[in-house]
């Protein structure tokens, strides 16, 4: 596996509304999307900085995954996405080396991405991504 | 303030030695330098992806700020740190903004860069470090 760059860091926020002002306005960041991935309930902002990508997590149900991290541990920083050629084939290699999976095929994440998350209890409490452009 | 890129990512660790096989052996990264900061009492091991660093911070006493982090909350990512030119002067713009500073100054942090933390009371619960190489 590849890995060749990070492609966004995620950020719980209880209001995308309320943490904006920040990102725009004192990291002097700009958000160029928002959008809702509604299989994991959550509102998404994404803001761009150099490679990565800033995407801002608001639960838009108590169900969500994000909500229980929230209510739990606070906002704050949720997880790494990593990008890499071909995500399939990337977890059969890391499941062959013992690493404990999330999503064991990948799906569709937001802005079209194809997306896995390997469990935190392989990856030293770091809830970590991987993903790639679908073309 | 210009942000040009996320210079690293924090993560407190338990032991550099114990997740550096993941990190170099699942996710394919190099550690490329281990260096310690004294007056942040942190072991620092460094690998690159892309642009950006992920710093493992292992704490060498119960006195280190990350020993506590990892008390409170266990193991996983710690901080953000941006890339940006003039550090002095951005903790200026940042503080006329109303942003709470940790370092009034910048100082040194590993690699030799210039450093300041802003307080996550005033960062959405992120605690966000700016870098600047010195030169």
């Amino acid at each position: 596996m590849q890995l060749s760059h990070i492609e966004h860091i995620g950020i719980a926020v209880k209001s995308i509304e309320e943490q904006l002002p920040y990102y725009e306005g004192v990291l002097g960041l700009k958000c160029y999307n928002i959008e809702t991935v509604e299989d994991q309930k959550v509102k998404t902002a994404f803001l761009k900085v150099g490679q990565t990508k800033i995407e801002l997590l608001e639960p838009t149900s108590e169900e969500s995954a994000v909500a229980k991290f929230i209510e739990k541990r606070g906002e704050g920083i949720h997880h790494i996405a990593y990008s890499t050629q071909g995500v399939e084939e990337a977890l059969r290699e890391v499941e062959a080396k013992g690493v404990r999976l999330i999503d064991e095929h990948p799906r569709k994440g937001a802005e079209g991405l194809n997306i896995a998350f390997l469990h935190p209890k392989s990856t030293g409490s770091v809830l970590t991504e991987l993903c790639e452009h679908p073309e």
